[in-house]
Formats: structure tokens, sequence, C-alpha cells
């Protein structure tokens, strides 16, 4: 555990706990909800989004506030449960765990009934808040829409991002944005729609091929859009963020409107209009509702495409792949001759595997911030260094880095734990059993009516013998260039999604045990058929491993492994190595020579 | 593949439908639905109750018709597909595989809207109703409730069984009935209701410790009851099933009442009513509803007590695994000696089998029909041999036995697949691959948070993995001297039930090869808690396996098992000679001895 001292560090909670009350009280609510989110219910958000943090100090990328007149509670998820006892002062704020369906509950607790809870309905979608509202009503608590709460209070609260939106090449792409168009207003006829709207800037950035810098390590333009049935699009946003270019470029089937008359101009439409009420805020509802446009609910139809790769971004993505893969490859090695002097940091061991990443030249940026977790670190599922935590990696600790790239060829998620000095066998045990799991899960067959959440259980049999479990999901979507997180599918015990060939998932069981380390291994796989074995055999899909880094021998006990276990990692070794040593050299190149080396 | 000439063998199916037909013209329906159940809502019915058979000529366990004036669709699960389309004549009905999820549509599809659609209130729950009505509905197709069409146009309806009833001492049930009572009325008044309603014959045995003879292979008695908060028992049946000394027994708690008065006797019921919309009948809550009584729907309290065996069941259970594994053995040896001179048939063999459960002077009867399939019958998941279809058990074939015994000790049911004379290497790979999923989810350990859906997936890794997979559930429930199926519990893709220690689950992979073989293995085991193994770590549950029988070693490749599988193999089948061995002599501990043989 870090020290204590770190804990709380001087947030002025107080005084902005006792700011927000007043402005409840203005309103005439009697609790108020801040989730971790912005307008396009995002995990990456602009510094003005940042409402939690700003009254919380809670940095975590996910979360929700719950305060009433007299207490507070803070809602995070397994990952943040230790992370968010160190950041926020836990006299003024409860912390529950849970994904945000405890604080429901705990408002129904703590306010009599007839009180009323507010929200801010640009940061909900409509089927949280109607979620909440099910849950308050029995207690006859009211849930009432007060949009800007928290941004009347945070009075030097930082201005919108303008990051410039950029084209986003077909030669990346793969598919040129005429097609999309055409394509995805088909689904909306088929789902009885005339319009679409879309609240999610990924899907609008995949569909209208096209990128931007307006937050950290998601490269999107931030905007809302107006699919039509007669392949017109309506983008509202700041059209300064688009250079004369990119607006010729688009022209033929896109209108830039700015995004404050966005409000009043979907007024204009007439038709049945599909709204994604998973993602969707309820403003959007609200102003629908207003104007008497009728709504269709149902998914927005760029999320799944979106997620089901074509041949040209499956193509790119292994570039990424091998780009990536130079760089970590330089990295570990970097750790292990840097490790044996003691004198390396997170902070700089994270800035080095940066440095390393952006020396190929093709780096746009991060994926997601760095976790450079050394010793106990390592169990705090999502740490990222700051410069009061940042720790010396020690003889004897295990040292767990996530990381990625966003490359115009693709993004990358890679996780390695390694051993600095002799690793003990505890460490070597709990190592294995965690590889085991993600080589039951990088072997695994399937029957595509399965979901993620049937494959969850196989990378969990192995840690779960050992009487071991982790509290995260086995794997996420990942984005093209885009985000690092994307949905539909996932593997975890809420899936329901089934995969389908062409998506890429990540595949990374871990193990955390608090104070003392914690180990994630974790690959970028792509979902593919395999070829029917027989006449008799059904249609199976399995992964393909795209992922190219080592995994660390020393902390591998090889007679924990099956004959089969030790042939996959011997393969995947082999691919490392002939992929990736040909872009190395002297050092770095014996060293990866060595890890690729087989097992037994 | 059997011959065909057996097939539709002269079922006067044209005939019955066109009786059915008339009669729904008589009631103004435009379709009639027809499934296997009774008031019960049970698999195990009587003669009484076999409509869909009588109608169709289709014998399996699960099913339902649906017929129109001109058509007529029968949908069975897919253990049943082969069969159905065997039995039934398929220029008369079409035959649809699913969970009863396609008749509506199929209705729906085969006729115009504004046309109405029957059902018998006594034979569909409320929850099938709703679910059958929502589908219909869009359709504009009226779902209408039409008590006994088929009974009206069956003139030689066999009557209503009288098996006698019998106490059921508490040496087996290990909970006096008073205790049992007064803990499900807790739940009942947990649920804020006065009184519950239970239409499961098997909750009314469990509850009351009583057995009975009504139907074969489940020891109940048909009837319903209503349990009161004050701990009274009214039970609907037909009295003169219980003899005075089991009269007086009761006494204290039950009154006896006529089944054909339990319609108006639901008159009485004045508080909230607790009545199990998954399980009780919807003519149930029309009769409810005549009398205004208020309705609280839940779950039926006695199923989930009932699943949790109590310690002295737990004990009495190996007792019965251990008569059933001499018998077992002894059937195994006597399928060795006879196989080898070609003599054995299907019925013959499931004859000698009867006969060796019956020897131990125990057997109160089978748990269900056995399943003795040759060759390719064992593709036919719930093949029965009947005079018309059996096998003489040939070199070369595989054999498929799924048997079971009721005990007072408790139920049994066990699948064992042996090779007739030298097996063929791809009937040794496929025999190896489901056993190694048998063996993974015996050995398995997980969270309790877990439900039978992410175990499902445990069996089934290592036959995916080889291209194949089976169409049934891993696992089901059974009952103590009741149902050899009982919920909640079940392992399979649709559960959402967590395990309990106490339950006891089967754990049956298969792999069935249409017109070639069919290979399952089922052992029944206890979910029990594992010892926690560090501080760390969580409290994990696990099985532990209580069935008593030898897998046949000529069909396992003991090249294709891990070390850590050999090792459980080896220890199982020690544990088997342990335990049955002493109650063998001669050949059969001979062949025991040799059967039980380490593996490697």
């Amino acid at each position: 555990m870090p020290p204590t001292q770190h804990r709380r560090s001087g947030h002025p909670i107080g005084e902005r706990l006792t700011k927000l009350r007043e402005a409840m009280r203005g309103v005439g609510v009697d609790a108020y909800l801040v989730p971790r989110t912005d307008r396009f219910q995002s995990g990456m958000i602009a510094p003005q989004d940042e409402r939690l943090a700003w009254l919380t100090g809670f940095t975590g990328s996910a979360g929700c506030l719950a305060a009433t007149t007299r207490s507070a509670a803070l809602e995070v998820d397994g990952r943040y449960d230790v992370q968010a006892r160190l950041q926020v002062c836990t006299e003024e704020i409860e912390i529950l765990v849970g994904r945000q369906e405890k604080l429901p509950g705990w408002i129904a607790q703590s306010l009599p009934s007839g009180s009323s809870a507010g929200f801010d309905p640009w940061l909900h979608t409509r089927r949280d808040v109607r979620r909440i509202r099910k849950e308050l009503y029995p207690n006859e608590i009211e849930l009432r829409s007060v949009a800007g709460l928290v941004d009347r209070i945070w009075t030097d609260r930082p201005d919108a991002p303008m990051g410039t939106a950029y084209d986003y090449p077909i030669e990346h792409a793969g598919e040129r944005r005429e097609e999309k168009i055409e394509r995805m207003t088909r689904e909306l006829r088929k789902a009885g729609a005339k319009a679409a709207i879309l609240t999610r800037p990924e899907s609008i950035a995949w569909l209208l091929n096209i990128r931007g810098s307006d937050v950290d390590y998601l490269p999107i333009v931030q905007a809302y859009a107006v699919l039509a049935d007669d392949c017109r699009v309506e983008i509202f946003t700041d059209p300064n963020k688009f250079d004369a270019d990119l607006v010729n470029e688009l022209k033929p089937f896109v209108r830039l409107r700015p995004f404050e008359i966005m409000p009043s101009a979907l007024a204009e439409l007439s038709g049945r209009t599909l709204v994604d009420s998973s993602s969707a805020p309820e403003r959007i509802f609200e102003l629908l509702e207003e104007h008497n446009v009728r709504v269709a609910e149902g998914a927005d139809p760029c999320v799944k495409a979106k997620a089901i790769k074509n041949k040209i971004e499956i193509a790119n993505h292994r570039t990424a792949q091998e780009l990536d893969g130079i760089a970590v490859a330089k990295f570990l090695a970097w750790i292990d001759r840097s490790a044996a002097t003691g004198a390396a940091t997170e902070i700089e061991a994270a800035a080095e595997l940066e440095q390393l990443r952006r020396s190929s030249g093709k780096l746009k940026g991060l994926s997601f911030a760095t976790i450079a977790a050394s010793g106990p670190h390592g169990a705090i599922i999502h740490y990222h260094p700051t410069a009061e935590t940042n720790r010396r990696l020690e003889p004897g600790d295990l040292f767990l880095v996530d990381s990625g790239g966003q490359y115009l060829d693709g993004t990358t998620d890679i996780t390695r734990t390694v051993a600095i000095g002799e690793p003990a066998q505890d460490q070597r045990n709990d190592y294995t059993y965690v590889l085991k799991g993600l080589i039951a899960l990088s072997t695994a067959k399937w029957p595509p009516d399965r979901t993620g959440r049937d494959l969850d259980t196989i990378a969990r049999y192995p840690l779960w013998h050992s009487g071991q479990d982790f509290e995260h999901g086995t794997g996420h979507g990942v984005g093209h260039f885009l985000g690092v997180h994307e949905g539909p599918q996932n593997i975890s015990k809420r899936s329901t999604e089934p995969l389908v060939p062409g998506m890429i998932v990540s595949v990374e069981p871990g193990l955390y045990l608090e104070g003392r380390y914690g180990i994630r291994l974790e690959n970028l796989a792509l979902v593919v058929a395999c070829l029917p074995a027989s006449s008799d055999s059904h249609e199976f899909l399995r992964l393909e491993t795209m992922t190219l880094a080592p995994f660390d021998r020393r902390l591998i006990d090889a007679s924990k492994l099956s004959r089969d276990e030790c042939h996959w990692l011997n393969q995947y070794h082999s691919s490392v190595l002939a992929k990736i040593g040909p872009h190395l050299a002297g050092t770095d190149l014996d060293w990866l020579e060595q890890a690729c080396a087989a097992i037994r």
C-alpha cells in the first residue's frame, strides 16, 4: 500500500460540496448525481468535463457521486476500490463498490419519501434515468432533470476543446464514407426510421472517416450527428475545428452546423427518428419530446458495424502491432538492463516506453494513460503513477505495465508483468495461473451462438482452481484508431453479445493481491472463423492473437504447463521473434532472442 | 439410423387430428395447443395425460403441438429432433426444433389476423400464457382459454391414477414435516403472503414427508396444496390414496380434501396468496381472479429448500449410490461377458440392469425409462428401445446406457458408454474429449456468484476444441427420492441460478454423431464449499462426485489426458473399487479390478 499521507492530498472537497449543496437548495432538489462522463457518454473526456474529479479528487475513469444535503457517496467499480479510498476524503464521502447500481438504493435510504433527486440530463442516458427512476419510485422520491448544476459552481471551468479535425484516408479506413453512409441508412430503414441521431463521436468518426483531437487518447471530434435516410448527414460541432479542405471533402454528404443550434434543429426532424437509449443522453429525448418528434429506440447502427473490422483495417492493425511490438520489446529489454541497477521509477519507465513508441515516427498518441505499477501498486487495477505515488522498481517486485498506442494503422493495448530481479515461487505460481487462463482463451474454439460471457469462464478456470479470481472483465472490444474500449462485444460475466469474425478483443486475465503485487497479461486478438474440421462439425469461432511481445520466462513455472500450453507459448514466442527481431539490433536483439527461447 | 419402415408406425394421426379440428370448430378457435404435460406441469405424467402421444405418436418427454384447421407443427427440443421425425408423420405435422419458443411464431404465420388460438389453462403456466399472448398480440391473434378439448375427443382416455400414498420416515427425510412447514411459512411471510398455493407434487411430497405412486419413475402423490401462514396445510387430492395410519400421522398439520372441490375452495382464501407463475397453471390464476383473491407472484418456496439437501439426505444419498454402483458394476461386467458372444439386445440389456438393481431388495423403481442405445441409436439423445427398434449389440458399436434408480435413500442417474469389442480410434478420440469435459467440471472450483451457465462452458471446452458440441445442457438438479430432474439449479447456457452447497447436479457432457454413435458420460455430484486456501482467497465452491462406476478404459486415449486428468481418473477408479469391490465376487470382482486399474 502507498503511504497513508498521500490520502486526500488537500483536495478542497468540503468547500466544493458545500457550494454544490447550496446550488441544490437553489433549485429545490435534496440530492444530486455527478457521474464521470460527458455529453457523449464517453470515458475519455475533456478537462471541462472532469466534474467528478474537480468535486471529489477521484481521478478514475468511471464513477458517480450522489450528494444529499447531509451525506455523499461515491460509487466506483472493483477496479477503483483501492484508488477511490486513497484519493477521496472518506469522512466526507462514503465509497460504494458497484457499477452504478447501488447509488439509487443509497439515495432511497438517505432521503425521506417525498424528496427529490436531481441529475444532469446531458450526462445520463435514457436507460440510466429509467433504471434510477424505477428504483426511487417505491420510496416516493422524484428524479428531476436539472442541467449543469456543477458547471454553475465551477467558476474556473476550462473551455471546450478545439482540437483540429482531419480526414482519415481510405487506405486506412478501408471503406469509403459514402459506402458507410449508404450501409447505415439501410440499417436505419430496417429499423423503420427516417433518420438517426448519433451521439457517439466514435460512430461519427467511423462513419465519416474523420478523426480529431478534442480529448486525450481518443482521436475523435466532439460532435453529435443526424443521419437521414436520403444519405445526408448533419454534424453539430464547432465548425472552426474543420479546415477548408476537409469541409470540401465532406461537402457532398455532410453539413456542418454549430453545436448550439442542435436543440432547435431537432425540431426540423419529421419522420420516426432512431435514438439509442443505451447511449444517447436523456436530454436528447426531452428535446425530441418537446418537438413532438416520434422516437424509435434502437441500437446506434454504427456501433456494431464499426466493431467488425474490414480486411484493410485488419491488415493495418497487424502493422500497428508490429510497430508497437518493437517499442515494447525495446522497453522490456531496457527494464531488464536498468532494473539490475535499481535506477528506474514507475514514471521514468512509463516515459521511456512512450519515447520508444514515439521513436517509430508513427505514434499519434497513447491510447490511454500508461499504467506502470511496481510492487504493491500492481494490485491497484487502474493505478497511474503520480509524483506523489511514484515508486522505484525494487528487486523482488513484480512490475505491471498496461499501455497502448494510437497509430493511423490501429489502436493497441498490451499488458505485461515482469520480474524485477529473481521472482519468488508464489509470484511464479500466480503468474503461471494467469498465463494458463490467457492461453486457454487464446486457443479456445466456440460455437457462434455463445457470447462473451461464456468465454469469460475459460480464462478464469485455472485461477479459480487455485482459489483465486480477478474483479474485472476478461476482455473488451478495441477500435480501429479509435477507442481502446469499444462495444458492443466484451468478454465478461455481463456480456450478452456474440462475438463476430472481424471483431478485435482484449484477452487480459489478472490477479491482484492487495499490498503485495498485481499480475495482468493482455493480448489483443481477432475473432476469426475456424475452417470446419469435418462435415459433422459445426462452424466454430476462435481467436487469432495479434499482440507481439514476449512473456517473462522467469515467471513461468513450466512444470505447471501442459504439453499443449507449452507448445502454444513456444509458437507464440517464435512468431514474436520472427516479426519483431528483424527490427532490433545489438543488446535489444540479444535480449529478445533469449526472451523468446523455447520454454521446454 | 434405424430402418425407415419403423417411421410413423401406423399411428392414426390423421383421424385424431380431424377430430381435434372438429372440436376446435365447435368452440370457435382456429388453432389449439397440446403440450406434453399435466396439471402439475410435470414431465412424469400418468397415461391419462399422454395427450400428445395419443394425438401424434410422439413419445418424448417434452414437446408441444399446435394444430390449425389446415396444418400442424410439433415443437421438440434438440434431444428429440431425430426421434420426433421417426415417430411422427411429417406429412401431417411439421417438426420444429426449439424450446416451445417457436410455436407462437408458427401460429402467427399460419393464421390470418383476427383469428383465435385456444389452449388448455390447466396445461400451461401463467408465464407461458403471457409469453405466447405477447407474441400473438402484434398479429392480432387472440389466445383463448379452452379447457379439455383433447379430453373430449379421447373417448377411451385412461382413468386418473390411484397410487397409494405413504409416510416418508424421518430417518430418510432428515427434517420433520412440522419443521419444514414452519420454515416455509416463514418464507411465505417474507414474500408478504398469508398463504401459498403449491401446485408441484414434488413440493408437497418434500414438505409433508410423504411419497406416492401415481406415476412411473416419480414417487409423488398427484395433488395441489394450500399452505397457510398459521402452518395449516390443505391437500387437494383423492383422499382414498391415503390409508388411515397416514391420515392420522398427518392430522395435526394437514387436512385432506377432494381435488374436485379445489376450485371452489380457493374462494375461502382471504389474504394475499403466493402463487408461482413459472409453475402454477393459468387455471389457478383464473380461479383466484374469479374469487377476487389477491395474488403475490413469487417462487414456490419449497423448490429451493428441497434442492438443498440436509446432512441426512446427503449421507443416505451416498448409500443409494453404493447400491446403484454395485448393480451398474455387475451390469458392465455382464455386458463385457455377453457382448463377446454377440447375444444381447438393447431391451435385454436394459432388463438385465433393472434386474440387477432390483436384486438389492432396496429398489423402489427406476428413476426414468432406461436409455439403452447401441451403435447409431446412441445419437438419438433420449432413445428408448422398443420392440420395433430393438437392436443387437454388435462388435464395433458404442453402447450408451443412461439409467437410474429410486431408492428410499435417494435418486440416482448415471450414464456410461462402453465399447462392444475393439473400439475404433475416432471413437476413442471422441470418448476422451467427452471424458475431459466431465473431468474439467468435476474438478472445477468457482466463486459462489457464478451460475450454472458459467460452468456449462467448462464441460464443453475440450469438445469445442475438437470442433464439436452437444445439444443439451451439461447438467440438471436431482431430487432426494423424488424427481430425477429438479430445479431451480441446472448447468446449461440458460441457467441463471447460482449453485448452493447441498445441491445435487448431474455432470453429463456428450457427443452425438447421427447415424454413427453417441457418447454420454454422466455422474451425479454434490455442490460443496472449498476450504479457503489462504486468507487472500475467496470462498469457492466445487463438486464432490457421488456416482460410483468405472469409465471404459478401452475408450480412453491416455495420451490425450494431462497428468492432472489421469490423476483424477485413477483416484476416482480407486475409490470406486474401494467402495464397490467389497460387494462383488468372482468374475464380477475380477472385472471391476481390471476396470479400475490405473490408466498410466
